[in-house]
């Protein structure tokens, strides 16, 4: 029996080839994954678009762009292009959304600088984006992740980044693991919902205490500290009723089990602890 | 030559006893610390209050109180009593600050109810505090420490919190650890100095990757990603010039080596990226 609006991010079964994922999925009955763009290139980009299109799957999510913190002009130009490139595969892959995860603080500049030049990229990749048919949703990871990863650490925050975009250009992500802490996070998922933002929803859970590096450290659904069910209701009521949810876990542990299993397992919790 | 401003937290040098700590201050012509409740306990009250009057030192907060998140009856009304002691000790070590530490998420609980009781245990020992002369300093710690920890993780969730009570009673630490990454932590600042809650101004630097368990993770002044002495000037114009800066690092580098050399080392660090 399908679980409705369940999409698996392929992150969250990492064990499984593109191949695994398409074929686990369909004999599970899920009908949409989240993908990443390595593998997806591995495989080869219009093979991968064949392969889910075929199964039948829908692509809720592409990830990720992003990483917009680079100084030198070189660089920065290549990255430019290379999310050019990831907007044209999500195309490709038929997704209309484009996670991004902006990146870090670069060596020797300031939280504000990196700020500022997330803000710019956004300028200049947008357009290309919606002339694609595809959505740049950016992202705010948790602010453990700030100095390292992305300088985009609130919902607020990616709200008043996306704010100079037009609606179809530039969305927001809304992910459980990342926000669920924010004093103001039920408000911000609220505007979020009325300024037309909300591009992606995805969830994982908060547990403790945190792997060294902390990014391996997210929890399998019901297993950690995050209202789950609170926070997909408020998002509901912002508009996103009916749409999927993606489930993204990283975590070594369900990484090393069988790949069924863990997708078994997922479905269920998602049934207790989401829906 | 004294360097202006400088105190140091226990914590920061905690190879270093109680008597250690101060003859190790007054060698370096450090005249204001930073106390922890267990090792005065352990060396004894008032014997720990002339060992530092005699010495010539200042106080400049004791930590700490806070856990507020119990929710058998019996657990909560002990925590208060403990919370009333170190309002004493406070007193007694001759300090008007009391930092708290609020608590995670109770088991079973959520945040938003913890938030709550936190704000509960506020409107008990207020008064008893303001009775002291001793001032609650709520602190915000940076939301990787939410679900178990402490559930305020923002200064504006600090500065709402302290808002029912009068200024002399309660309010809150300004600590560049666990706030550099907020995007409104410099208009944050801005107002709990207009609002006459600013208790404690505490520094340690961002760097990563964090250690497993993350409570460990404070980085040396100058070492991290953390604009130090921006925060410093924000907080001066806020109404803090002139005030004591508390430096306080948790790093088991730092433990494992000689604390004069850690100390002059932290001296030489507050210098150049602090003042």
């Amino acid at each position: 029996m399908s679980v409705p609006r369940f999409s698996l991010n392929s992150q969250t079964i990492k064990q499984w080839s593109l191949e695994e994922l398409v074929s686990g999925c369909v004999a599970a009955d899920v009908s949409a994954v989240g993908l990443w763009r390595e593998p997806v290139q591995e495989y080869g980009l219009e093979r991968a678009a064949k392969l889910v299109r075929d199964a039948g799957l829908s692509v809720t999510s592409l990830c990720r762009g992003g990483f917009f913190t680079a100084t030198d002009p070189a660089e920065r130009a290549a990255k430019l292009d290379d999310n050019r490139t990831a907007i044209e595969e999500a195309a490709t892959l038929g997704t209309d959304t484009l996670v991004l995860v902006s990146g870090g603080i670069p060596q020797g500049g300031t939280v504000g600088d990196a700020r500022s030049m997330v803000a710019d990229a956004l300028a200049e990749l947008a357009p290309f984006a919606g002339e694609h048919g595809v959505r740049l949703a950016i992202e705010p990871l948790h602010p453990m992740f700030c100095s390292d990863r992305c300088v985009v650490s609130t919902l607020g925050q990616a709200l008043d980044l996306a704010a100079p975009f037009p609606t179809e250009q530039v969305g927001v992500v809304v992910d459980t693991y990342h926000i669920w802490w924010d004093p103001q996070v039920r408000e911000q998922i609220v505007r979020a919902g009325r300024e037309g933002r909300i591009a992606s929803f995805q969830v994982a859970d908060w547990i403790t205490p945190l792997p060294e590096g902390v990014l391996l450290g997210r929890g399998q659904l019901g297993d950690g500290a995050i209202e789950m069910r609170a926070l997909r209701e408020v998002t509901d009521e912002a508009g996103w009723a009916g749409r999927p949810i993606e489930v993204e876990i990283f975590n070594e542990a369900l990484w090393s089990r069988d790949g069924s299993e863990v997708l078994r397992e997922t479905l269920e919790r998602f049934t207790e602890h989401v829906l």
